[in-house]
């Protein structure tokens, strides 16, 4: 007889509009059945740590024909997560096994792995990193910048967003091969610690900046080589003329626009031509058959503390409607996660 | 002792503000000795056939740190064209070669050739084609669409400003490979050139189309592979939500945005993640080296009439200030060339 237990669940109650709140959520309290629904190959899990992406604020509205589905208004919130398997009817998937993939906002979720769904083999590094460094932000910083940016030693780097779960990676990845590496984010704080944490070679608050091409200008006086795109709008702009022949845009992210009902229009796009650049957007799903080799780069330098990666972590499920709005405004310093349960 | 003799030129009087004017131009009379100046390797030319091209309204403004200069206000408008060589400082040209390249908006010339200029072999093709589809125009096609979009046979193909001096190619080139190629172009007359004449599969004029986004879906209900970009602004936003996954967008020119003192916005480029597309620009100044495989490509094509090429010749120089102005407006069909002499 399997055990029922109370699940309590984050659920979105409606299709947002402009920029979430915490009341397009509330909290629910059900009860579930641990149990692998008969003759399925389910995967019963206990949720540990739980997500917080940009890419949610989509999943938030009526979407057609995306790479992503929207959230079910009145069902749980699903987003990347870490959790620890109760069950499963997948023999890939044993009891106790560690996982990481997508999972649900609430305690307890049945999920079915035909989704990403991916073993944790090293538990020698914190669970929470398998929701950023070790899981989708950290593969979509290492392919972003070395399968689209086409990088070289001794290349000029720019990262927007750049204290954020992929932004302040792409920056390491990027000293580690040599780069020059600047990056810009929301306040001091998170400038000082693109500086002294990340090893960026300059940092700069794009909110102090009236002229942000001006701005590029005093950290590339030569122009821009890499530009791995996490916000859009007027920093493209600014980074567009700023680029130099021949420069790689790596379009992972447009946060700046994801709650804009009228996108701001980019002026810029002439100096493709001029300087010749390839702006190229991508999805970290079309990278995941190199997480294997990832891991393997990724975990030494974790171990060796030569890369380093600062979560914002809020605790217990309750708070999670907080921290994922709180992505919006720029609240988390570092990769946002919500722990759900320590194990 | 020289020859001194008159020389009409076609001088850019001021620079130019919003839309081109035959005001903005004058023609000038005034005389020019027949020599290379002493100790140099110019050459002296008489010119042909004159070249106009979208690219020289940049030149029409005050530019810096672009890929082409200004033109000099009170000097003659520089161009590509065809010439006949007079007298030649440079080992590589004799008198009466024929040659295309940087020359000037005028009878006759002395050109430094540390320009790209060609000397022509083929002279079994009217002449004229060395300013189109056997010069500038037609490599742009050739490499924009052989080297940039990455072109598989049986790949949807649009093409903007499509009867133009280079989207005419395009859309024959993409024909060969047999790629499905829709076109768009301003005028009836143009679009019943596309079909009849150059063999796309289907065309459309973008003038009568309240929703150019409708209008791709009704070409391309499955989506567009590649996209020649020539005219930017709107079309490039109508495009961007109807390409197809891993689509790629080569960025030859924007047109429409010419002669705009703010450009429109483009307010859909997070298309370019969800459907990881790649947009790139490019200069055909980088591809020289592929114009002998071009040549032998596409001669033997033209002499066969599988490859075709529209001219819109203006007779007389006095005829080039018209003939300029008018490509913004769209007035020419097919490639704008100004006959200055027979020969």
């Amino acid at each position: 007889m399997a055990e029922e237990v109370s699940n309590k669940q984050v659920i979105l109650k409606n299709y947002v509009t402009g920029y979430p709140k915490e009341s397009d959520m509330e909290i629910k309290n059900v009860t579930i059945k641990l149990k692998v629904p008969e003759g399925s190959n389910d995967v019963v899990v206990k949720n540990l740590y739980l997500s917080c992406d940009p890419y949610m604020r989509s999943r938030m509205r009526k979407i057609e024909g995306s790479y992503v589905e929207s959230f079910a208004p009145g069902s749980p919130i699903t987003g990347y997560g870490v959790a620890k398997v109760l069950e499963s009817g997948d023999p890939k998937f044993q009891k106790g096994d560690l996982v990481w993939g997508m999972t649900g906002w609430e305690e307890y979720s049945i999920i079915t792995p035909t989704q990403t769904l991916f073993k944790i083999h090293d538990k020698d590094v914190p669970l929470s990193y398998y929701t950023g460094i070790l899981g989708m932000p950290g593969m979509t910083a290492y392919a972003g910048f070395h399968e689209v940016c086409s990088p070289k030693k001794g290349e000029t780097v720019f990262v927007s967003a750049a204290s954020g779960a992929v932004g302040q990676l792409v920056g390491q990845f990027a000293k580690m091969l040599g780069c020059y590496v600047v990056g810009s984010a929301g306040s001091k704080e998170k400038v000082d610690l693109l500086k002294s944490k990340f090893g960026f070679d300059e940092a700069f608050n794009y909110k102090e900046e009236q002229d942000l091409s001006a701005a590029l200008k005093r950290y590339f006086p030569d122009g821009i080589d890499i530009y791995f795109e996490n916000v859009g709008g007027k920093m493209l702009d600014a980074v567009l003329v700023n680029m130099k022949l021949y420069g790689r845009i790596a379009v992972c992210g447009m946060i700046s626009q994801y709650n804009l009902e009228q996108t701001e229009g980019v002026h810029n796009l002439f100096c493709l031509i001029t300087k010749r650049i390839r702006m190229e957007g991508f999805l970290v799903f079309d990278y995941y058959h190199l997480y294997p080799k990832y891991l393997e780069m990724v975990i030494p330098q974790i171990k060796a503390g030569k890369v380093v990666y600062v979560e914002d972590v809020a605790h217990g499920l309750e708070s999670a409607p907080t921290a994922l709005v709180g992505l919006f405004s720029g609240r988390n310093i570092g990769k946002q996660v919500v722990m759900v349960s320590r194990e």
